[in-house]
Formats: structure tokens, sequence, C-alpha cells
């Protein structure tokens, strides 16, 4: 009943995460009522999404230059490294304004399920990365998963050889949540650790 | 921090409704992660939605031709018209299959606050497809928001004049809802609307 290319764009939307059948219509309905620019610019955004786009040669994260500009940046520590899943972490570290560290960008966590073995992450980099470099501390930044945790388990075994510090983020009850409302695992995490006031 | 084109999505993806600066940062991220296709697709499907998209001369909703297929199709019953607001409002009453009769889209609904007067919708178009016309009954589908029954109101008003059997959708409780915790709203009118059972 609708125009093809109405059709095609709520199918083409409806393949994005969150965005149901429903979400889509409705989309590509204001669209259709703004002006032509809106939905240009858009498209012209992801045409040019990836264009230009490389994985920093050192922290494998995304980035502009063969070397990023936190990898680039001598005034950040350069003895600490974060080691995160994803490039949104470490747009959400930074974010916090509290680390200044250098990061190591794994892209995705361990996962047997999914056929994700530790040689699918950059963890041979990561290792590399440390060969003959005074790096002192590894923080251990992956998501408080199944198989975030199992991520990091894994990296603190293969790192464990070396004298380096493996630290993780703390983990307890997130700010301005009730303590009535946490899950048991927050909260076993938070009792298990406490710390001095 | 980002590189410019991502920063440049998450704006332009942040833009549409419903989608926050949170939400257009995982879609760009889940983007990143997919092959070049999708987001190729996606940018394509946006650039040509506008292409060849006219209003039917005939009922101004969404056509790929002068005349919509809608209004081409002498199997419908040519002397039914039901007035809505959106071209999405047309799409979700054909999806019922209930209704074999003609349309007619207003493209909004009377909004002072808005600086919509009636003239901004397409009130005229429709009384000159009534001229000479043999259409029996006006069925008003506006949305039963302020705006919406002040529209029907309205065009009901402009209509009194000719002798059209002029009917709006019913209102009441919707299927599946719970009588407790319909609003007071809904339920004055299925008991004002209450049926013969």
């Amino acid at each position: 009943m609708l125009p093809s290319q109405i059709q095609r764009l709520i199918k083409e939307l409806s393949r994005l995460p969150g965005i149901g059948p429903k979400s889509a219509e409705r989309l590509t309905f204001y669209l259709l009522k703004q002006p032509n620019e809106q939905g240009q610019q858009l498209a012209e955004a992801l045409a040019n999404l990836k264009i230009g786009i490389v994985f920093c040669e050192k922290c494998c994260n995304l980035s502009e230059k063969t070397i990023c500009r936190i990898c680039d940046n001598l005034s950040r520590e350069q003895q600490q490294v974060c080691v995160v899943e994803d490039p949104m972490d470490v747009f959400a570290l930074e974010a916090t304004g509290a680390y200044k560290g250098l990061y190591h960008v794994l892209h995705g966590a361990i996962s047997p399920l999914d056929g994700i073995g530790p040689e699918r992450l950059t963890i041979g980099q990561l290792e590399k990365r440390l060969d003959g470099k005074t790096i002192e501390e590894i923080i251990l930044a992956t998501n408080p998963t199944v198989t975030g945790e199992a991520t990091a388990v894994y990296i603190s075994r293969v790192l464990r050889p070396r004298s380096i510090r493996i630290t993780h983020l703390a983990q307890g009850l997130p700010m301005g949540g009730q303590l009535e409302f946490a899950d048991q695992d927050t909260l076993k995490r938070a009792i298990v650790g406490r710390r001095e006031s």
C-alpha cells in the first residue's frame, strides 16, 4: 500500500537495535514531514561514517590517524592502561574526566557461546604493548557481566607472569540507587568490597 | 575526543524524535561494528525517501503517482471518505482490513497554539471533492485528542449544510485493556457511547 521508498526506509530503520517496526514507521513519517535537508544530512552522515576511520595502532580504538588523540597525548599518564571492551566505553570513561591514563580497546568480550575466543580480541596487541614498555598498572574495565568478567579473568591470568599491577573497577551500589531495590549480586559485591570510611 | 564523522552521526540521529543522545551514541557505535553495507543501505533509503513522492490530487495522501493506489482502485466504496490527520493513519486503518472506502488526509490538526488554523489543512480540497460527487458518508477519524477533536468539530460544522452523513470512530475501552486502569475520560465515553448487546 505504501510507496516503495517509504517501505524501504521503514525496513532499513527497523534493522537497527532498539527500533521496532512501529518506531521505524514513526521515524519515517516524521522524516517525510521534515524539510528535505534533515533526511539528506542524516544520509550523508551515515554514508561518511566509516570514511577515514581506522584503528589506532597502539590502543586499537577508533581514530582518524594511525595513532589516536589519546595515545598521541604525552601529557597523559603513560604508565596506566585501562582495558575496555568497546570504543563507547572509552567515551564514557573520558566523559567522567576522572582518568588520565591510556586505553586498550578489546573490541568485544570472550563469549564461547557466540564463538568469540580470546584470539578474536586485541589481547595479543595488549601483550605486545607491554613488552619493553614501562607500563605499571593495567585497569581491567570490562563490563560487570558474565562475558566481561570472564574476559577480565582471562587477561589477568595471561598478564600474571609480568610484574604489573592489575586492578579492576570498583563494584557496588550505583549512585542514586536505593539499597532495597539493588539486586542480590550487586549488594553482595558491595558488602564484600566494603571500604574504610 | 571522538572522530568528527562519528560525532556528526550522533548529532544527526539525536535530532530524531524519541532518540536521545544516549540512544544516538549506541546506534552509531552499533553501525560502526556492522559491515559497511548496512549503513550504506540506510543512507540510500534516506536519500531516496522523498524522490518521486507526491501528494495524491484527490485524497492528499503520499503517493507515487498523481492519483494514489487507493483513489485509483475502483473496487473500493466510492461513497465513503474517511478523514484522517496523517498518512500514517491511513496505513493503520488499512492494516485492519475493516475499511473499504476512500480517504482524505488533512496533514495535521487545527491547533491555534501552534499557529495551525483550518486553512493550513486540506479541508478546502475535501470540500471540492464533495462538490458534485456522490459521496454519502464522511467518517471523521481524527485522533481522540484536543486538537483532533477540535478539527473534527470544525469539519462537521463546515459540512453540515451538505446532506451528507457524518460519522466518527467509536470511542471507548481499548481491546485488552482493563476497566480499573482506564482513564476517566475513556470510561466516561464508554458509558455515554454504550450500545445494545
